[in-house]
């Protein structure tokens, strides 16, 4: 891939983005072999103090001088009944006692800003060159500052009304997220009555949100070989984002229970639901999914906080049937490269899908 | 696009197919158009009788000499509850009041074979040139049949598993059913303990599909734009399949208040459900959708003949709410272009995105 050296702000240079991964997957070093080898590395804000970010954010310095971004959740604003809530920890008094933890006992309501004022302030102060939204739109405000000091910025969105309003807000680009994605679903406003059944497959959205909004799209979900770049760069897009498949990189700060899950032929499907976190994330079914997922509420980041001892002691005992497994819909196809190796692979597959597409037109056109 | 008069069996010269939509809107004059235009054009088999699909082909054959196919539903074996389907009619006793009709009374279990086998003898008797399957794979024989009699024989398929399958039997192609298509999921095996939740997005499924079985692909669900089509091609799939691009059609067989709800703004998203058939099929949500789905039971076919009263006198009052509004998630870009147009239309947006990604790859070669 070509230098980054004297990249503009803006996206094109970069078909391959690394998903900022929340919980611990995304570290400083995923994000720097990723950067190193010419892709877009980024790092996950989200679950960590404003500090913890921070000294993310310099140990990625010190490893590359290439470009890189940094991921923020947006703070929760919706309503979230306690007693469903209190009603959830009941459902999950099993599992503490079989995992020998308590659960977490705090006051877990009101906890759902994730510190985003302070993060936001340190982006202000000492800038990197990204910076990507998730669960919702920033204030024309928060755009402009971060514009103002050089950062290219970029919200998640899920669907058309979504991007427009990212649009609307003044972001530079936006991150389509497809219903195929890992992780959280970063869907601007949670809605039990919906659920999840209102997400979009990516191909289907990229070309609604390619109609509907004049920006850059980095298109994310499933996404998990250099032949699927292509197709979404002949889609309209100007990036690909990927998640899972850096997942199973050794960089990343994933469990290693997580990562052989991911291929693990006792996995062989994933699903969208609220057991850990109360709000729908896509990751393997497995035991734990299948006996909270229905009874979970719509309470996140309680929801979070509340499972957040049973994932570590599952974890701990090395039990993938008890561990909050992230994946996307392309899992299977995950390869445990090192990063840096696993760009260089994906560059390849895109620019040998880009000269097949190139033959067949030729041909047709004969 | 290419003169059609000497192509051969394979599926290289048809970027472009209409999906077969059973239930009226694939009808000969909207799968003549598309054969004329240089498309492949499709009949759909289903809910039709031996003879009434005979008459179709035979029209089709006096308005084009184009090859065209043919779409057979497979039987279905699974075990249906009569209880479910007794409890589902009481479900519905305020729709039959409100309409006026009366829910079928006959005895609509056991009319689940399709009429399979008096199809296939016809299909076999004055062959097709090609003939997909949908809700299961046919037997070896079956296939093999058909390959001596010079049918090109597609098995449409929503997982790696079904591919496999497909593969196994001696399919010449597969079709690969993404999440995103409107209308019945064509899986295997209805599980209801599974539901929607197992389909996976279209661009993701076609990457596994490709390193699974060595068979050419047909992609599709959420196909509206020639862009689209392109990926699907860089992604590695042989051509694309649009149903609701072609059910707003002039010469579609839809009803004008299906046509019509697939932009109308009172209609913002779909649904997989079993409300109008018993088995998941993606449709507008409507009141319907909202009221009946959760109560629906995996009673495939039973329940579409149960509905059937309701859904032709709700249509009969252009009351788009009480309809089976088949859609996929691209509902919203359907243009109301005689197909013939729209499939000059979706060429010209293929061949625009195939250059444009041919000098984007230039660009970064230099």
């Amino acid at each position: 891939m070509q230098s980054m050296s004297s990249a503009p702000n803006g996206l094109s240079p970069y078909p391959i983005v690394q998903a900022p991964m929340a919980g611990g997957a995304s570290c400083p070093v995923l994000a720097a072999a990723v950067c190193e080898a010419g892709g877009l590395g980024f790092l996950a804000g989200g679950y960590k103090t404003a500090d913890g970010m921070y000294q993310e954010i310099k140990q990625v310095r010190a490893l590359t001088r290439r470009r890189f971004g940094v991921n923020l959740f947006m703070p929760q604003t919706g309503y979230v009944d306690p007693a469903a809530v209190e009603a959830y920890r009941g459902q999950l008094a099993g599992e503490a006692s079989w995992y020998e933890v308590s659960l977490a006992e705090e006051d877990i309501i009101g906890t759902s800003d994730d510190g985003y004022d302070a993060k936001l302030a340190i982006l202000l102060e000492d800038p990197v060159p990204v910076v990507s939204f998730t669960f919702g739109c920033p204030t024309f405000a928060a755009l402009a500052a971060l514009r103002k000091v050089g950062t290219y910025t970029v919200v998640t969105v899920t669907s058309v009304e979504e991007a427009r309003g990212a649009q609307h807000a003044g972001a530079d680009a936006v991150c389509v997220q497809g219903a195929e994605a890992g992780g959280h679903q970063a869907t601007h406003r949670d809605d039990p009555q919906i659920d999840g059944t209102a997400t979009v497959g990516l191909l289907a959205l990229v070309a609604q949100v390619r109609e509907a909004v004049a920006l850059p799209i980095i298109a994310a979900g499933g996404v998990m070989r250099g032949a699927q770049i292509a197709a979404l760069l002949a889609a309209g897009a100007e990036s690909a984002q990927l998640g899972t498949a850096f997942l199973a990189c050794p960089e990343s700060g994933a469990d290693p229970v997580h990562k052989k899950a991911l291929t693990d032929p006792l996995f062989v499907r994933t699903e969208l639901t609220r057991a850990f976190s109360g709000r729908p994330a896509r990751g393997l079914v497995n035991r734990f999914v299948r006996e909270h997922g229905p009874y979970a509420p719509a309470a996140y980041p309680q929801v979070h906080h509340l499972t957040s001892g049973l994932r570590k002691a599952a974890a701990a005992a090395g039990d993938a049937q008890g561990m909050a497994l992230w994946a996307g819909q392309g899992h299977r196809l995950a390869r445990p490269l090192p990063a840096g190796e696993l760009v260089e692979v994906l560059a390849a597959e895109l620019a040998e899908a880009q000269s097949t597409l190139k033959a067949m037109q030729m041909r047709s056109a004969s």
